[in-house]
């Protein structure tokens, strides 16, 4: 039986700011990153999103981000590890007293926009964010890039680690995401982003930038709902995968089995 | 036997910016609030005031606050009962993740500034911080103003409330504080202090600003430590209790026995 | 020959945040309140705001909140009128720079939410914020609730005034604003908010919400842009004073003739 | 006749939180450098720190910053061109609208910290700042380390430029600071700093790291306020330019003699 875990971020919403359409994305995904106040959300936010996932059976992930606001937490800042640490085990803290308030345990935590760029390539930050998710409790899974740094960071940190993989992102032959400035980076075709998914998912394949045919078998496709077309992106990966009879299901029941 | 707490605000420092003397102060009390990175303090400053306490033995509870690190958490802020619910929830639980990373579980949740004298007097607003100590788990304890709307309010929430009073502060016969801005409302004396404090204990009683005696039984004292004199002040009345017999204990020893 | 300012709340978009539909509204309108960066828009917004309203010919007014991003500067905060003054100023003038790299002149001050609210009630504020006003130069004029403590400060700190008036808002018989909580407080027919401000322009009276005809006779109405209707009842007041004759010119201008 | 500027980091003050020794500190220095608010600093703070320069007749520079209080500036941030233009200008705005009030006029902008350290070595963000200092006005004096992109910038921005030197710091004989993780990187004599920069004046030539003799004229020299070493140093190096016969003039009379 085939399963892969669809994640998607969260409550980026932020006071009387909206963004996102995530009534919408809560119909696709299984797994939802929440952001936690530094970069994006704030406390109101987080539980009007934790709710929300609730009534849809949606697990919930907690997205630290650097203390940017202003800047969305997408510019890189250059915290250090003992920052970086400290920041992740607040922000993961908060969403699970949220949780907690609402029945419920958090799932796993993913590191949002720059702070997800500089750990992927930086194994003591990436070190730091695991040492955070092991020290928050709960078994927290770690989900970040596959062929990054997170994963053998969680495997020092004794973290479960979960990767992920873009459904609407090109791969070169080593695995890495091919850069956004680079022509062919992203996908715009639903149809053409629902197959490689199930590829990835049925084959454990996907074909790079160059045509050669490169290993890949995420546990986690990480799907958009900032635009229209992303919504609709991730409710035709949905319906793609189900008529293909895999199984849609939350990150820790497909990397438990 | 006698048996008192000790409580002070600490880890109000926020990134390069030091303030209070917490290390003195960690000598002197049983019980430390933590700023939560509302009004004061920051993930990193919260990690070091955790692992300081710990040495101490000092039992740690959350001081949440206003978003308003400008002011400092003093300045009213018309929040709604769900903001504060929210906010209060965020912080108790950035702090949780903290101490569950140092092995400690929290012990209490004391409002700060703004937020503790708007709640005093605002039973919607005691109540929504009372619900949000309840949701976050760990049978936390709600430290607050004796004969004010927290203790009602922990009890319609099912929570346990601890009171605490004022060592240099001057009460009115009804058994509020007397205003800041009258004469005598703050008592310099760290000898008076210390007799009154001593009289809280034993008797349940201290002498009103108009002379007449009033009951006033808390499970805790503030202390202060944000000048030299405070200090002091601190450790005149922790050596007297001493000296009296009275044991210094962290808040849930004290209500639980 | 009749004369009247329309102004809106522009500029209040955030970051990553979108809010408000800007280029809708500078259509409408003559001059352009931009949110300083303390409960809404920052220096990127600002800068592009400004280029937009000078594309439109609009003149530019700055709109000075309190420190509250999360809550849209809605709720009230116990500032003192020191803090109020030196928080306009820095505001007022961070503005003045945008405008100046533009080539432009800022030509008004209209504090924002609970900040207005606040000072239109309380004489100390009020007078703060026209000081600041006053002491930023430029001449520049104090936008304010009609009948109000605008008027006294801006008169007691030699300040130019121009009061404003609400196009879809009711009003008491003693001149002060209906409250939202009662009903018949909003007007939401855009044709009946048109022929209101016609006739505060033309006559200088308004019906008041028990029927009374008061005097009214604003320099500038107040028109919103958050919603599509509110673009629309904007449209309507514009159109239906053209075709009534009444020439549309910014604050300066009307209250300067 | 010899004439050097002598300036120091000011005004970094946040609410309750205290920093730096400014008042001893304005005994030393010609040219203040204000924090504006991003990275320290806050409206009232800076107009305090407005009005003391003002009261010893110390000439006023803004600093502005990252916009991360949190780090104090101190983060390398990747702010785009345009953002650190909109950020310069605004902060620029919000201290010169401070002088204003006071009757004063700005001299300078110094940028601070990583801002001012990635600007260096950066021509795109040094050209960035040097356009905001251009477009607000009052023909604003860039103050930057002598020998990096900020004079390039100056020029290609019509920008009055100032280079400063550092009392404290060793330099590599191609005239750049040594790095801090090298030994001898920062001077911890009094004394020998005060005849570093004597020689500076009137030579116009420093020992570098190697024993080279390097050129170095710089308009001002940086001191330091943030220890009691820091402010006695500068004690020590006014004294000794004074009875040395060089006199300690603000940066615009410095350069346009």
């Amino acid at each position: 039986m085939y399963r892969i875990d669809l994640n998607s971020d969260l409550g980026e919403s932020f006071g009387a700011y909206k963004i996102g359409n995530d009534e919408a994305v809560l119909e696709s995904v299984s797994s939802a990153n929440v952001a936690c106040g530094f970069h994006a959300g704030d406390p109101l936010v987080m539980l009007k999103t934790v709710r929300a996932a609730k009534a849809k059976g949606v697990q919930i992930g907690a997205h630290p981000g650097h203390p940017d606001l202003m800047g969305f937490g997408r510019r890189v800042m250059n915290c250090t590890p003992d920052e970086v640490y400290a920041y992740t085990l607040y922000q993961v803290g908060a969403l699970q007293a949220v949780c907690k308030a609402e029945g419920l345990s958090l799932q796993h935590v993913k590191p949002h926009g720059a702070l997800y760029n500089q750990a992927a390539k930086d194994p003591e930050l990436a070190y730091a964010i695991a040492c955070a998710v092991k020290d928050a409790g709960e078994n927290l899974i770690l989900l970040g890039l596959a062929n990054s740094s997170f994963e053998e960071a969680a495997a020092k940190a004794k973290v479960l680690f979960a990767s992920e993989a873009f459904a609407d992102r090109a791969y070169e032959k080593d695995g890495s995401l091919v850069s956004r400035k680079k022509e062919g980076a992203v996908i715009h075709d639903a149809e053409l982003a629902a197959r490689r998914v199930v590829q990835m998912v049925k084959d454990g394949t996907v074909e790079a930038i160059d045509g050669t045919l490169i290993k890949l078998k995420p546990h986690s496709i990480c799907l958009h709902g900032d635009t229209p077309e992303a919504v609709e992106m991730a409710k035709t990966i949905r319906s793609t995968l189900e008529k293909e009879g895999i199984t849609i299901s939350p990150i820790k029941e497909v990397i438990l089995k």
